[in-house]
């Protein structure tokens, strides 16, 4: 039999309802009776069922993560970052792999709504969810989801402008931007418009080719043996994902184009795990932790009813050198 | 105003207990009468608690998942498709990062525990919490946790004596195992028992180099060097995990050693992340999605109650070809 909260209340010499004040940390109780409480419930073996608290607080201290996948290394590691800075404060992830499927989107909103979540930290392509979300605190990472939403994300602009000054510093006389699906409006298109600014304020070319979908790479090597064809004279590109800049690397080899001598490449994200694996990437690095520290606080700032939260936080990026775009040692 | 369940039961002209018996899936009630029932909680846009369900029915529909970090390729891989597998059949997934701290571990396993999760999925390292989990249906993913907690693996022996076949085949003279902590107990110790006896039985030369942890590389690098000082003529290395290979390859090429020329390296784990931005590192591929599916479904059989489950359920692993072992196209 599982210990009771009767059970509890016997073992401390206090009632049932001081247990449960104890518990629930409401009315005054003093902290000797609060240390019997508490001795009495590990004598025992007593846990406390916080679903039943949740019910009674209307406060579940489960927040809702909804990203593409933890199986891409930006997103694993900003999912372990925003899971730390919950544990920290005592909130709980429920985490939601929507695979970039409207509809796994839509049902993860219901569900984590049916669920009593806090609030939801989305790092999706949301489209069109915006109504659904509306009744819940929400904070958007790189996305926008509908006014009302904060978003938290790291500077693409100053990023886009980095990687294109990189290229241009190196010699490159042809640059290409390859990025996501042009039709989503997400922050991350700065990174787009700052490529593009930079050239044209030089008079020089600019091209940007598009990818269906920036993290999942089988649908996207078409796109890159398209910019190829088109332009065999290219001798610098900025992908704005890490995994495509590989991917455009390894088809760029397998051309002869040797890196960086014919063909500088940059990424974008600059993921520990990415740096760790292929430090040679020149790349642009998102403050991951930041991010996820940020977006945490700023989430349990708007459950708690603060109404004086910034519409958008934007925390600098930084150019991580490595020997896709020149020698280095 | 939330809408309330009587305000279901007005729309749909039934009872509040109809609507509850519906919600609940309780008691025996016409397809009519559910029809009616769901056509007004859509019209009012009312929203189930599936929280004060669970209290009710004593059933959650939650899952914890204990693994080290999402930020690993094989973690997250296997998150991934934990999350996706749960997804499919109502489950949800709370996620819980041990960064392979023990005292971590335990707070998530309590923590669970207040939560009312109906069961656990482990996939970390834990010394002593087999106590602490003893109240909880829970399913292990490659480690051995205690006697009665069902372990789900991949075929550790042979993905060992694949790998060190694979060295021997391409000519390997001195073959070097770099695993884990010996310490631990854990079916991936089969990976070097394999290593060990397919050399022993042909009286060669064998060695293993333990590492504080395969999956975080920072204190690893010192390990390398010492394998590198002791045995200059290696000219194979087994390492237990992909990114440890990387690692070791990175290491060897900068002391000058050509791959696969003068040392042939092969990993383990196989995720796909890594196959993709690292198709050349010949290593063994662990069916995570089996892995996955089978860990969630026999979780679920043990919450319903099922006592004919096999005590482990090993799948085979296969090799993947690269080029860190032999020359191919």
């Amino acid at each position: 039999m599982k210990p009771k909260i009767q059970d509890v209340a016997k073992v401390a010499g206090v009632s049932s309802t001081t247990v449960s004040r104890v518990l629930n940390n409401r009315g005054y109780i003093s902290q000797k009776t609060k240390d019997k409480v508490f001795a009495a419930m590990e004598e025992i073996n007593y846990v406390p069922n916080d679903l039943a608290r949740s019910l009674f607080n209307k406060r579940s201290y489960l927040i809702g993560v909804i990203v593409p996948s933890t199986n891409h290394p930006f997103f694993g590691e900003l999912v372990a970052n925003v899971e730390n800075a919950c544990n920290k404060v005592g909130y709980k992830v429920l985490l939601c792999n929507s695979l970039h499927e409207a509809d796994k989107e839509k049902e993860y909103w219901d569900m984590l709504r049916r669920n009593q979540v806090d609030g939801v930290i989305v790092v999706t392509y949301n489209r069109g969810l915006v109504d659904s979300s509306q009744q819940l605190p929400a904070v958007a990472i790189d996305h926008y989801l509908s006014k009302n939403i904060h978003v938290i994300s790291s500077d693409n602009f100053q990023g886009g402008a980095l990687a294109t000054k990189e290229l241009i510093e190196t010699g490159c006389k042809k640059i290409i931007h390859i990025n996501g699906d042009a039709a989503l409006e997400t922050p991350a298109n700065k990174r787009q418009y700052a490529y593009e600014e930079v050239l044209r304020e030089k008079n020089r070319f600019y091209k940007t080719y598009h990818v269906p979908d920036v993290a999942f790479l089988d649908n996207n090597i078409n796109v890159i043996k398209r910019l190829f064809r088109d332009h065999p004279d290219v001798d610098g590109i900025f992908a704005s994902d890490d995994l495509l800049a590989i991917h455009t690397l390894q088809y760029a080899e397998s051309q002869g184009y040797r890196v960086p001598d014919d063909l500088k490449i940059i990424g974008y994200d600059g993921s520990n795990l990415m740096r760790t694996i292929y430090p040679n990437l020149t790349t642009i690095i998102q403050p991951t932790e930041q991010i996820a520290i940020n977006a945490v606080n700023t989430l349990i700032q708007e459950i708690d009813g603060n109404t004086q939260i910034p519409q958008e936080q934007i925390f600098p990026v930084s150019l991580w050198q490595g020997k896709t775009t020149r020698y280095t040692n």
